[in-house]
Order: structure tokens, then sequence, then C-alpha cells
């Protein structure tokens, strides 16, 4: 399909400062969804397999580039912030001789892969293509107005600008456009800030075109969260639920069942596979994998998780950049830190830590433990409130328990040590040696009791 | 009421497959509200007290049978699912020579008793008598075309047979149907399958009624989500909210104070004394009752769980098969589990898990212990750190801490072990025999340091 | 602005028993945002300065003015509940001479300072001021009556006694008035009770205005919910919800992100800096500060706490009465308890409860650990697991941890005790004594292995 158009340009404008937003960070950077408004529309764009994308930075400096970081982007700094058409001239040596640029807009994520499609495909037939909006409320937009014959556009008019019966236009700019390349180099320089704002517009160069008979088309969008730009909190929350509520349709659609569609957070890629279940607020960050028939109870947050077939994750759990095996049961509140991985059948229980550790087959670790930089075999029990003293102050140690190992409850295993294969170790013992397989190893003081010894009594004051 | 009636049937097609849930589990077993969608159809069917409920089954096979394990059911199984009209002449040779059948669908769960008692009501006066609704869109559904005169019905009329005015009628058809048994005999294997699906349609025996003068009445639903279906997950979802919505209504009207309406979960039956409180987020799984003045802070999961007058549940807490007395403090962060009982005025508190233990009054155990097959007796502290060894690798055994005790943080129990009344167990103790009554019993290692220890440092590298 | 009145005496009206809220609280006492629906007309009472606030209350009896608790208040008491007009009555004889009197009621909790200045400013110019609100749906409610010329009010018809035209008018009666006190010694006794419900209603007074030609005003409340009623507990959380949405749209409005507007809830004051985030399901409570570029993550709940820039709470942490420095790392499962001050860049990690203490610069205590009653110096390592015992079953003692200490893990600190500056100690031991500078302090039992050792093995049965 994009072989028609020989050159696709992409120039993003983001070079606006976000004042309203009310925080030191450039507007663009300002997260939807768990990553930066530009990077939503850096999605798209790439999409488009475009010959070149170009952004047009300035307010928060380096800052955007720096944040950004991808090393096919050509970035143009505006210095001043002087309008979008003095924003896109920055950018027109950077054009390509040929074909015709798409402008799109840092601060608006949501615009789809689909419509921008569409609006390119109608630029190749008309030369322009204008993105429009249908609004209820189109007061302040600029509408657009067409030739009642040929439906093509005459004109935008502001607000200001507007008679009575173009006020009744509900059809709006929406900013978003597609113009070929020798357009932008004719008329881009003769745009004038003649405006109370003294800004130059970009808007301006429908009317060159309609002045040149160059046809101007129009596309609409299909849904009005596609064109709507963010200059407050108000509107980024309502973005992030527009966001959020379409994302789990999606997943609805896939066949997940959500206990309420209007309490899960996606903030970057979720795939499931058939029959999964997730309960009430819960949130995906990153890239999670769910395996058919997992199960994500209550209250759990996932980020970069890959998890098998038939697992469940109960209730209050926190898992990070970690891989879990089939038939796992983990929490309620697990927290599994980086690093980790999970073997099939394992059981980590209520208030355990687990870092930077690989649990084999059928080990379980039920109840107040930590476990970190370990190495774990298969069937181990680690009883509860057991911890891996990884830690000496400077550098962190590896444990290693190797398969059929039982550890007793509230024992501190000081790293680097191994517990070999089939020993046990007893209950409350600091374990600073390697203990000898399949013997019960312990550290252990005589249980005594003081017969004079009397428990202190609080005092009548 | 139902004695008018001689003898009521009540036949659930449930052998629907859902390919749209894309789950391998039958659709009548997907849950709503922490059950099947079956079942709560069988609670409508049996509260209606009929001679005998029939299920017809098919797809999903023995399992739709096994998972509701109803002794007083008669299953039927459709070997091809052939229509609503072939599922239904399945169960013909088992419905009662006398009476009438309600035909229930195991895919519409919240149909109402109210509503299915006014429908057999009507029955009894006018022999036949359909379950309609009024639908604001009704294109799609069969639409109910009433004789002028005499308001009753005529004929439905499918969507594509509809003329202009047809289609203008918002009152459809729920195919809740109620029809004498003679007639079923008649009609049913009259029932024909010339249409595109090659399906044999209940609905056809409308017209049968017709052409022999008999009455069909019609009984409207009070709501709408009554006769809502659900075909994939975004009905299942949305139905979900709408039940959820109902019982907090239902709470509310009973005086339950509850933060946020629209953040609880009720997955079965949820009773409350006067002056209850319900903070956001919480889940009710099972059943679960709370007595007066008992509040249940945020982010708290209760699945059968009974909590008497005054108690408080503190947020972030999990408590699962529980009796909870008069004036407890539990939580946050507490995990209570399965064959736990606490008397009045008990504090359990953060990271802490019960497990299958008796807790007398006033007793404590305030931070981060497990406590699991114990009987613990009255004005008992067990300091923080505390962990019963219940567990020996084979067996699980009891630790039995008698009144007045005093547990020093840190310490382990070896179970079987005795905790004898008003003894005190020094702070980092492995206790492996019984305690003498009243004396300070510990396992203590003297403290010793050492002079020419270095502390490990980080070298630059 | 308020000089213009020479004095403002405000009533408000708290003495209604509440029954359908089917609580023994008495309904003004009933939570709103976290404070009695009481204390919030206070609060806007007290907005007025006026020269005295009056509360007439009755059902409840003192439990109202003793849960209120505020010495500047004159508290009358209404012995049976005999209507509006007898409640105003009681307050009578402590009005001022001069002046004016602003009628409010204990169960309507949102109207505002704006609105009521307002209302009395139209009472200064016209003697009598009626506070009205605009219902789309407004049966059941007294209509406003304007003269048509005028635009004053001529009469207030209750809904059966109004005619067909007059049931159009969807402007009605609040309750809310200014009414001079001097009509107010001429009418309220002159008040009549036959009606069905044989109460004296304060309505009835606008009849006697119009009748004596003294002129009645209105103003229309600006928002619908300031006027709504607290009756039941749909009403109750219904007002709820719209407190938090007005909350939540006023700080995006101030800059702050939220993850999702209708998952906060702030019960009491939340201030925060530029740049500040917070996730889905806080709640704040009591008066809360947040720094600038501070992150509260998901599921976490702070009650009067203060924190500092660059801080961030990570989920399911719970805070309470402390604060905390500049970029320290808090959570997940943080549980901090009142008298708690973190100094800056404190790292507090999971599971980890901390109650009464102070903590300086650069100290961690990142997993499974309990601090209480201590005092820690600057870079001091608590290992996982340790555990201040600071109760001895009668007292709680204080634990001073010095700068440079490194706590090994599972440790019990028997308090009172000082682990002095520099020292080290070893995993596992329990601390009686002060332990010297700079060295290694331990209590350790040596490691053994039993050899002739079996573990239990389950035997099959």
């Amino acid at each position: 399909m994009f072989d028609i158009v020989p050159k696709l340009n992409i120039v993003i404008l983001a070079a606006g400062g976000g004042k309203r937003m009310q925080s030191s960070l450039p507007k663009v950077l300002h997260h939807l969804a768990g990553k930066p408004l530009l990077a939503h529309v850096l999605d798209a764009a790439h999409a488009l397999s475009p010959s070149q994308i170009c952004i047009v930075y300035g307010h928060g400096g380096e800052a955007v580039p720096l944040a950004i970081a991808d090393e096919k982007l050509l970035w143009v700094k505006q210095e001043s912030q002087l309008g979008t058409g003095h924003a896109l001239l920055q950018a027109l040596p950077y054009l390509d001789e040929e074909g015709s640029t798409l402008v799109l807009f840092g601060d608006v994520p949501l615009v789809s892969v689909d419509t921008l499609n569409k609006l390119v495909r109608v630029s190749e037939e008309r030369y322009c293509a204008l993105l429009t909006a249908e609004l209820e409320t189109p007061t302040g937009y600029g509408r657009i107005v067409r030739v009642h014959e040929t439906n093509e556009i005459s004109a935008i008019v502001e607000e200001k600008d507007a008679s009575e019966a173009q006020r009744e236009i509900c059809e709006i700019n929406t900013g978003v456009m597609v113009v070929p390349n020798r357009f932008l180099r004719e008329w881009l320089p003769k745009l004038e800030n003649n405006n109370v704002q003294r800004e130059f517009y970009l808007t301006d160069i429908v009317a060159m075109a309609v002045k040149k008979n160059i046809r101007v088309a129009a596309s609409r969008s299909t849904h009005l969260w596609e064109v709507m730009g963010v200059n407050n909190q108000q509107q980024l929350a309502a973005l992030e639920r527009i966001y959020q509520n379409e994302y789990a349709n999606k997943l609805l659609a896939d066949g997940v069942t959500l206990a309420d569609p209007s309490r899960i957070d996606v903030r970057g890629l979720l795939t499931c596979g058939r029959g999964v279940e997730i309960d009430i607020n819960c949130i995906f960050e990153g890239h999670v994998q769910l395996g058919d028939y997992v199960k994500i109870k209550a209250h759990s947050i996932l980020k970069n998780v890959t998890i098998e077939t038939g697992t469940i994750i109960y209730p209050f759990s926190l898992l990070e950049e970690t891989e879990i095996g089939e038939n796992c049961r983990v929490g309620p509140y697990a927290r599994i830190r980086p690093g980790t991985r999970l073997s099939s059948q394992v059981h980590i229980g209520n208030f355990v830590e687990i870092k930077n550790s690989r649990i084999a087959d059928g080990s379980k670790a039920n109840h107040l433990s930590y476990i970190g930089d370990a190495v774990i075999g298969e069937k181990v029990n680690i009883g509860a409130g057991t911890i891996t003293c990884n830690y000496d102050g400077a550098y962190k140690h590896q444990t290693i328990i190797e398969d059929d190992v039982f550890i007793g409850s509230d024992t501190q295993l000081i790293a680097p040590v191994r517990i070999t294969k089939g020993s046990t170790v007893g209950a409350g013992s600091t374990i600073t040696r390697d203990t000898p397989q399949n013997k019960l190893s312990l550290s252990r003081t005589k249980q005594i009791s003081i017969p004079g010894w009397k428990r202190p009594i609080k005092t009548q004051t």
C-alpha cells in the first residue's frame, strides 16, 4: 500500500512547553499508560514505515531526545516557540525532495495507524489531506468549510471569524495533515504572524492551497480520542482512562475474563493465552505474558513478567522481571524481584521476598522469608522466616540449596554457602559452612529455664 | 401460590458451546459473582419449588453435571446442538404428564424469582406465557406482535421477516416461556428446521399456539438485566458489574456504609448487622457474616468469615474460613487461613499468618509471625518474628500456648510442644521441650565481640 | 464584605434522628470524606466569621456535642423533634438583638462558602433570603413561586398544594435561609403545626414575610450537590463520590498527576508540590503534605504524613503520623506507624514495620523487620528479619543504633541497648548488651551435623 507514495516523511511537533501541566517535565514526556506521550506518537509513526521521522523539539531542551533515545529519529531544535508553522519550517531542510510530509503532534498520543493510513491514502489522490473530527460541541475549534458541490475543503474558519452558519459546523480541524513537500517548501516561508499571538500558524497553508487551486481532502478520525490533545492534567487523566478502557475491551474481545474492566491498568503490552482470569485492581507494566488458564488475583502488580500455563498469582503480589513456570502458586503478599526464575509447581507464600534467584520444580518457600541471590533445587522446603544473608556490607554472595533439602524455620544461611542435596537444617540455625549431604545440620544452644526469674510488672501510676 | 399450578416443571437449556467465550470451559460454567452462570439460574429455579428441574447439557460433556453436583437435578444430554426446540425435545420424556414447563436458559443468569413467579401466574390463566422485555434498540431481536383488541400475543416476528411497522416494536422475546406439558408433547415433535441455521427453534411453538387458538400471554421483565444473556467476555463483565451494583445498592438499603458502591465485590452472600462500614476495594467471597459495628478497612478480602460485634479488620488483610469474636483488631496485612478461631479482643498485627489455630481472649500476635496448628490461651503475648515450627517435613504437629504466656521475639516453637501457663520465653530461643510454669525459658548463647575483625570493604573498581 | 451585616448569627439544625441510616450513630455524625457531616457544615459556618454559631441538637443526646468538641459553639438541645420551626425556636433566646440568622442543616454537608456569602449578601439588600436550587425533576420538593414583574418570591408551594402550572416550576426550596433576627422573634412563636406530621415548619415564615410585605429574595446554588441532604446510606455514598470527584478535579487543576481520578480518596487535606504523581486506589487521611516530585504508588494509604521532595512510596504501603525526608524509598508493603521520622535517602523495604523511631540519612531497613522505639544513625544497614525487642511485657524500651552500624540478619536487639558507632552485629544474634565501637559482636553457637539422624517420612496410609 505504501509504495503508492514514493516517500512519506513524518514530522512530529513536540516543542511545546505545556505550562498548564504545572511540572518541569516537558509536556510530551508526561506518561500515558506507562510511557511518554511522544512515544505513543512515535509508535504510530514507525508503523507507517516512513522514509524518515523528524521531531521538532524545544521546550525542556535535550531532555526530550534523551528520554526517547531512538537513534532512527532526526531531532530538530526550535529555539523559540513561534507557532506550528514556524516549527515545521525548522524541519523543512531535512525533508525529502519528493514525497509528502505527515504532520503529527507530540501531545496527541492516541492517533491510530489505521486513521493515519487512510489519511495518507487520501493525500495520494488529492495532494493535501487534513484529518478532521466530528464534535458535538465544536465551540473554540477551527471549523471545516466544504464546497457544497465537491465536498472538498474550501477553508478552515476560526471561531472568532466564523459566521453564524459556520459556527453550526461540527467538523473541526485536528491539525494533523499531509502536505506534499514541494508545497511546503513554497508555502511555509510565506506564513505570516499578524495575529494576536504573533505566531506562525501551520493551518494557514490550507488557505494557500485553496488559493492555488490545490485540492485539500479531508479524512475523518474514527474515534474522537484519537485526536484529543493533552494540555493539562485533566486531559491527561481523561485520555489515560480512555486508553485503559479501550485496552480492557480488547482483552475481553480476546477472551480474557476481567472482574471489572474499569479496574485494570495496562501500561505496556499484556498478552494472554486462553482462559486467563484477571481480578480487580491489577496493574501490568512493561511486557507481561500470561499463559493459558493463568489467574491473577486481586490487587496484584506485574512488571515484565512471563507466566506459564495454570499458574495462580494470589492477591497483593508484586512481581518484577520474573519468569514463572507452569502450575505455580505465588502469593498472597509475594514480592518477587528482578532476575528470578521459578520452574513449575513452585509455591511462594505470604510475606516472602525473592530476588535474583532460581527455584526448581516443586520447591516451596511459604512464609516470611528473604531469598536473595540463591539457586534452589527441586523439592526443597524453605521453612518460615528463612533468610539468605547474601550481603556482607560490601558484596553480594550466592546461596546454593540442592535438591530435597529441608530448611527449618528461622534459619540464616550466610552466603556463600551450599546446602547439599538431601540435607536438613534445624530450625533457628545460623549456617555458615556447607552442610553435608543427607545429614541434619544445626547450630543450637541448650534450652534452659531460670527458676528465680520474675517477669517485669507494670507498676500502677 | 404455587398450588394453583398442579405441577411446575423447569427445563434449563445449558447445552450451548459458548465459542465466543474463547475458553475450553463450557459457557454455563463461567463464573458470575463467584459461581457458575448455571448455578444462578438454578437458584432461581429452586426458589420456585418445581416438581422437578431438568437440565439439558451437551457441550463440554460431563464437566457441567460434575461442576454443579446437585443430586436433585435431572440431567439430559443433547448429543448434537440442533437448536432450542431440539434441546427441549430431549427433556420431553421426563416431564410430568400434567402441569406446565418453564423453560430457562443456563446463560441468562440473573432472571429473578419475582419475575418468574409472575410469569408462571400469567400462564395459569392463559395456558402459554412468554417473558418479554422492552428494549430501546430492539434491532436483531424477535418482536412481540400483539392483537390490538385483546393485547394478546399473535406472533413473534424475527428481524428479517419484520415489516417496517413491526420493526418499530420495542417489546422483544426473551425466550423464557411457560408451556403446558400436553402442548409440548403435541408441538415439539412437529418443529421444523427449514431455516438457514438448520436448527429447530423453540420460538416456533408460539405460532403453533396462535394457530390452535391457544392464548399466549406475556409478562414483562422488571429489569433489563434479568434477561441479558452471556455470549462473550464483554457481556459477562457487563453483567458482573450490574450484579455488583445491585448488590451494593441492597447493602446500602440495609444500612451498610460503603465508601464506594462501585468498588465492592460480593461473590456469595454478605450479611451485615447495624452500623457496618466497608471501605474501598474489599472482596467478599462465600458466606461472610459481619456483626454490628464491624469495620472492614480498604483493600481487604474475606472468604467464608464470621465476625462479631465491634471488630475492625485493617487494610490489606486476607481472611479465609475464619471465625472472629468481638472487638478484635486484625491487620493491616494479616493473613488468616482456614480453621482459625479468634475469641474476643484478640489482636493480630502486620505480616502475621495464622493457620488452623484457636486464640483465646485478649491475646496478641502483632508482628511478622507464623502461627500454625496452635491452641493459644488468654492474655498471651506473641513477640515479633515468632514461628511455630509445625511441620517436620512429613507431619504437622500442634503447639499449645497456655494462658498468660509471653513469647519473646524471634522464637521458634518446635511442635509438638507446650508452653505452660504463665511461662516466659526469652527472645531468639529455639524451644524444643515443654516449658515449666511461670518460669523464664530460653536457649541463648553468650554475646561476644571479636576484637581484630574488619568489616568487608568494597574495593574500587 | 462582612461589615455590611452588623451581626451574622448561624444556627445549624442538627437534631434529626436519621432513622433511615439504620445506625445508632446520630445522623449528623456519619462521616463524609473522613469527618462528620456536621463538621463539614461547621467548616463553612466558621468561614463566614459569624458573631456566633448555635447548634440545635437532640437525637443522640450529648453524643453530638461530645463528638464535635468545639468550644466556640453554642449548643441548644431540642428535647422533642417537632419540626424545623420548633428547632429554630429553641435557638431564638441566644440570637443577637440585631443582625440576621443564617439557617443551615447538619445533614446538608457540602454547601459552599461562596454560595453562602452570596446568600448573605442578597439578604443584606432584601431582608429575607432563600437558597434555591434548579432541579430537572423537582417532584416532591417545595416549588419557588415568583412574582412575575419583580422576580421576587411570593410563595413556596408544597407538591400536594401545587397547581399544574406550579408543578412545572423547577426551582425548589433548599431550606437554607437568612432571616433578620427581629423577624424571627416576631414570626417563630406564631408558627402552627396544623399539618399531617404535626410539625412546625420553618418554611412557613416565608408566607408570613410575604404577608407582611417583607421582601424574600432568592439566591441559586452553584452546584446541585451543595444542597443535597443525607437521609440514607445511598445518599451518603452518592455525596461521598461527588466530594471525591470534586477533590480529584481540584488536584488535577493544581497539576497533580492522577492515574485514575475516580480511584483516589481524600479524607482530610492533601497538599501537593509540583510534579506529584499518585497511582490508583490511594487513600489520604488527615493532613497529608507531599513535596515536589513525590510519587505515591498504587494501593497505598497515608494518614497525617509529611513527605519531602523526590521521595517515592511504593505499592501497598501504609503510613501514619510520619515525617519523611527527601529522596527516600519506602515500601512496597512498608508499614510506618505514628511517631516516626525518616531523614533523607532512607530506604524502608518490604514487610518492614517502623514505630515511633527516628532514622537518619542514608540508612536502610529493607526486609522483614520490626523497628520500634529506636533511634538510628546515618548509613546504618539493618539486615533482614531484625527485631528490636522493645517490650518486656510491662514497659517499652529504647534501642539506639549509631552511625555506620551493620546489623546482620535475623538479629534481636533487646532494648534498652546501644549498638555503638561502626559496630557490626553477626547474623542471628541476640544482643542484650551494648556493643563496642567498630567491632563485630555476635552470639552464635557452633554449627554441627548429626550423622545418624533421619528425616521423618510420611508413612503411606
